[in-house]
C-alpha cells in the first residue's frame, strides 16, 4: 500500500483525484490549506471528501496570503462574472493567486517527506486554466526537480514523485474519469464567492456548469 | 532603485545579506516566517535587522510546521550539541526541516509578485551547510526555474531572480563581508535554542564561534 499525499481544495479536480488514489488503493493522507482565501466552505467540502475517500488524515495548514494580496481571492478585488470561453483565455485572470501552487507544493513536499510518503496528487489541468502560469506541464516538470534536489529523501534516491492526472482533460472528461472511480460531486465546492448556493457567474462555476453539460451530466451539488 | 525581497531569519547570514542589500541601495522588503520553531527569539532579531537596514516593510508570515513535523526544530526531538566538524559534515543533521527552504523560497516569490520585486536574497550557503539539500546550487537553480514558468512575471519576461551572495563563502568570509558593508552581529541570534543566551553548543553556535575565531574578531553578540 503506498503512501501518498493528496492535495485537497474542495473542489471538483482534488475530489477526483482523491477518489483516483482511493481506487488505487494507496493510503490517503490529505493537505487543505486555509490561506486567507474569499470563504471557507471549500475546507468545509474538503473534509466531506477525505472522509468519503477514508483518509488516514486530514490537516489543514493555516496561513494568510492576504498579507500582501494580489489577487481577487486573497483581497477586495473583485471576482469577475459572466465570462465567456473568450473572455477566460485572453489573459491570467485577478483570480489568479501569486505563487499559490508553489506554496501548496512545497508543504506537500514537506508533509510527504516528513511522513514517508511516495507521490503528491494535485489536481491540476492546463486545459481550463491554461491562463494560470502554475497547472502547465512545465510548470510540474520544474517543481519535479525541486522536490528531486531540494529534500533529504531525494538526495537519497526516493525523490517524491507529482502526480497530476487530470493535466491534459477537459472539464467533461474529468467529471466521466471521476464518476467511473465513484466521485461524490455533490461533496465538492467550486465557487469562488462564499454564498448559501454556488453563484452560478464566476469562471469556476461556469466552468463546471459547462463541464457537466458536455458530460450530459446533472451535477449532483 | 530595486525593489527586493530579503528572506530574513534573524541569524547572521540573512542579516549579511540584508546589509549587503542595502549597501546596493535596494529598497528592503524583509520577510520573516514564524513557522513552529523552538523559539521565537530569533523573530526578535530579524526586527531588530529590518529596522537597521532601514526595511520599507517587514512582515511575518505565520504557519505551523509542528502540524508534521519531522525535524528537532519543529518537534520535541533533541537538538544535537558538541558535535565537532566530522561529525556535522557527516550527514543530514535532525535539524534539517523537510521542505523548509522551498516553502521559504514560494512564500518569497508569491510576495515579490505581487509588490513587483526583482529579487530575492538569501543566505544559503552550501559549505557551512553542506548537509542540507535545499542549500546547494543546483537546488537554487532548480528553484530559479519554478520561478520562471510558476508565476505571472515570469511568464512576462519579468522572472524574479535568486540572489544568493553567500552561497560559496565560508563563515570567517561572511562574516569579514558582512563587516565590510557595515552589519551589526550584535543584532543577530544564531543559537537553536532558546535560551537567555546562546547555549554555544549547538551546531549552529559552534559554526558562528568558528566563523568569528577564524576571522579574528570578537562576537559581539
Amino acid at each position: 500500500m503506498t503512501r501518498n499525499i493528496i492535495l485537497l481544495s474542495g473542489g471538483l479536480d482534488s475530489a477526483t483525484c482523491a477518489y483516483i488514489a482511493k481506487e488505487a488503493g494507496d493510503e490517503i493522507y490529505a493537505l487543505s490549506f486555509d490561506y486567507g482565501q474569499r470563504h471557507t466552505r471549500e475546507l468545509d467540502a474538503a473534509r466531506a471528501v477525505a472522509a468519503a475517500v477514508r483518509a488516514t488524515e486530514h490537516l489543514v495548514m493555516r496561513f494568510d496570503l492576504r498579507l500582501w494580496g494580489g489577487s481577487a481571492l486573497t483581497s477586495d478585488m473583485a471576482v469577475p462574472m459572466d465570462r465567456d470561453d473568450t473572455a477566460m483565455a485572453a489573459d491570467i485572470p485577478v483570480t489568479y493567486v501569486p505563487g499559490r501552487n508553489t506554496i501548496f507544493l512545497a508543504f506537500a513536499m514537506s508533509y510527504a517527506e516528513a511522513k514517508g510518503a511516495s507521490k503528491i496528487y494535485l489536481g491540476i489541468n492546463a486545459l481550463d486554466y491554461s491562463g494560470y502560469p502554475d497547472c502547465r506541464p512545465e510548470y510540474l516538470a520544474a517543481f519535479q526537480e525541486v522536490a528531486r534536489l531540494g529534500t533529504k529523501v531525494g538526495t537519497e534516491g526516493h525523490t517524491v514523485e507529482l502526480v497530476a492526472p487530470l493535466m491534459h482533460w477537459d472539464k467533461a472528461g474529468i467529471i466521466k474519469a471521476g464518476l467511473a472511480v465513484g466521485t461524490n460531486y455533490a461533496l465538492t465546492w467550486s465557487c469562488y464567492q462564499g454564498g448559501d448556493t454556488p453563484c452560478g457567474r464566476c469562471d469556476s462555476c461556469l466552468l463546471r456548469a459547462k463541464g457537466f453539460a458536455e458530460a450530459g451530466l446533472p451535477d449532483p451539488a
